[in-house]
């Protein structure tokens, strides 16, 4: 019998490489796929995944992307949109083409391989897609209007998408992250410990919610270290 | 070494007793607390509880609770806050004392429990306590403002009880359960299998978030049934 | 032809004082509702208000209220209230007596004085019922637990009013008041104009909604400070 | 003297209509930008408008708007921005143009227009910007997740632009409009009246935000009818 395969979209370190190796190590076919596949060479070979390019925001290359997961793994049972754009800085300074790559990276990415998953998983009435979220999907902040346009947008999909999914079976989650994640390379101040988010902790939170039965579903969840502003 | 306490204050049937009895296999020292004994003697045989009457809303009932509780049993690590009271109808016609006493059981009766059980878990450092909620806790529904009082007036307390005890160590969960709980002795319609929340599944999402390492809490998760429409 | 009347619970200096001044400058007949009379003398002859005393938690005051407001003015068109109560300081220590009274006096005052506005406009089809909020309304601040009771749960009763009496003719009116109101005494920092909240800018904002017609109604407005953080 | 600008961008009928015609009465100056000019032929000699036309989502295309408003107008004082996109569908059967051109002209043009207007209002100190939304700025429903999707980032960036201009003297006004507007042409069920926003009712509500006094400034109004469902 087939394992059940994964998609992990815009994998990298982190909260999406935390959901790669726990994925694997419960026995799916885990496939990553990143604009270049340099940057999952070691993450791969780790966890045994396949590696594939893909540009998010290309509706060829997701198409593309999507073939080959056809023919290389299994029926697709699950899948994460991580991928984000950003720019900081003040609105009346923001650079147009970095406003226009957020809103298609992080939002019309996140649809373009939601709807790809969601094809596959609407048949089979089973499945599940988490989209990444932050603080800035629900709060728009000072000098980072590009990061809320993005993020907005992507949680607006997976609000709609929860709406129109869930009855026919797909489990769509959107989880905000609230704070900075301790990513590898990254110490937390002596004197706060346990201030950066553990990646394998929201990893934890995330995959927990794949085991709810239908009866009582998740769509949004929230997380944030215990002495984290909100 | 002592078993870990757990209080179920407003314990009955459904997703109390599902937590109850969760927390007993897993090794607690269950306290059942209700206004009447009677309607937890199944439930406290069967996991092997002990059993206090307490009114939520007698601040001297609830001090009692506690003054108990701590003869009885170990250090509190857990305390869950269930009951309220509602009153539907028009609101022209809403009697006064039903309006009084839904905030007071399900918003007044949640404070003092709370805080009982937070003076235990502060100076611990540690400690967990949920309050269960319901979709009036977010949405105010027309004919039933008695409902949505207590239940909005709840999660505020619960946010604002996040905000001050999290950075304590005390995790505090609020959950919005958006749906009809199968409880004993309802059915679903035959036509829409899973219409209806599983009240050991709601105990499990719950439980599992007190898993969580101190830098991913969540405060608040909402569980629905797949085709509920929100 | 008589003056349309209109009530304001919770009567005093700053905002409930701008919307009595308004209103009478408008040609209402102002009756002011306190719980002790004295505080509106200077308001009541300024403005040619009537005064009542009531405790708005008390049914009976607030139904012998109304009685005497049918019999001195004509049919009530507008219904203010004001009223709340609060008690700030770590979640442990705070003292049940004041939770229970933030509750009584901001949530079930609320519930009474506004149900019985609500049955003289009900049958009229039409009249605005305006509810007091702040920033505690939405956000439940650390140490300050009983304001966000109190705040939430009127809020949720204002929602559900909206959804049942918007449909009869109703409107109601939540305004959310986020900042220090620039109340009489009070003086700004010299280096922020501003940044205090003009009571009679609020009630304007306020008193503009009451002209909207039915087709655009809105139940909840917003205001602060230019320079207030949220 | 000069009379104050005003740019309505994704001028037609309806509430873009309403806003301009209330503008000019006022004694603004309009400007009124639309993909074709031809649109706003009648309404631009109505009123005495000056016509432009502007693809929002092409940057160059607005530059040169703002170019031309600059040598034409007096100072931008006010500015609207109106137009949107949306697709209906299956998700899983939406046209990825018509995602993309969702998000392009709802949110990206959004993003062109207002940072023009503010580059030219934060020098003066002043001058409002009103960001038209929808029901689907916050609630993502089911087979409309483009719309979603272009709204959310929209309404994402105009909390941002607020939290960041409101301090430098620009107001930033976001409105969801909840419900069918009875634009021209449109006529409401006999049996519900008013049950169609009036586009001069929502505009005149907005335009009453422009006489805010800086020390209570909303940003969000939402309006409805009283009978519509929400």
């Amino acid at each position: 019998m087939s394992k059940p395969a994964a998609l992990i979209a815009g994998a990298g370190v982190g909260f999406s490489g935390s959901v790669a190796r726990k994925l694997a190590a419960q026995g799916y076919d885990v496939a990553l796929a990143s604009r270049s596949v340099e940057k999952t060479e070691t993450l791969a070979e780790e966890i045994g995944a396949k590696r594939y390019a893909c540009d998010v925001q290309d509706s060829s290359d997701v198409a593309r992307l999507f073939t080959e997961l056809d023919r290389d793994l299994g029926p697709l049972s699950f899948a994460m949109f991580n991928p984000s754009a950003r720019a900081r800085g003040d609105f009346l300074d923001l650079d147009h083409a970095d406003v226009r790559n957020a809103l298609l990276v992080t939002a019309y990415g996140g649809f373009l391989v939601a709807q790809e998953a969601a094809r596959r998983m609407v048949p089979q009435g089973k499945g599940a897609i988490l989209l990444t979220g932050a603080s800035a999907s629900v709060k728009g902040f000072a000098k980072s209007a590009p990061f809320a346009m993005g993020k907005f947008a992507l949680r607006g999909m997976a609000q709609s998408m929860a709406r129109e999914l869930h009855p026919k079976g797909v489990h769509v989650l959107h989880v905000v992250i609230d704070g900075a994640i301790r990513n590898p390379g990254r110490t937390e101040p002596a004197d706060a410990p346990d201030s950066m988010l553990d990646p394998d902790a929201i990893a934890d939170s995330c995959l927990a919610l794949l085991d709810q039965p239908r009866s009582a579903w998740t769509w949004e969840l929230e997380v944030r270290p215990w002495v984290e502003r909100f």
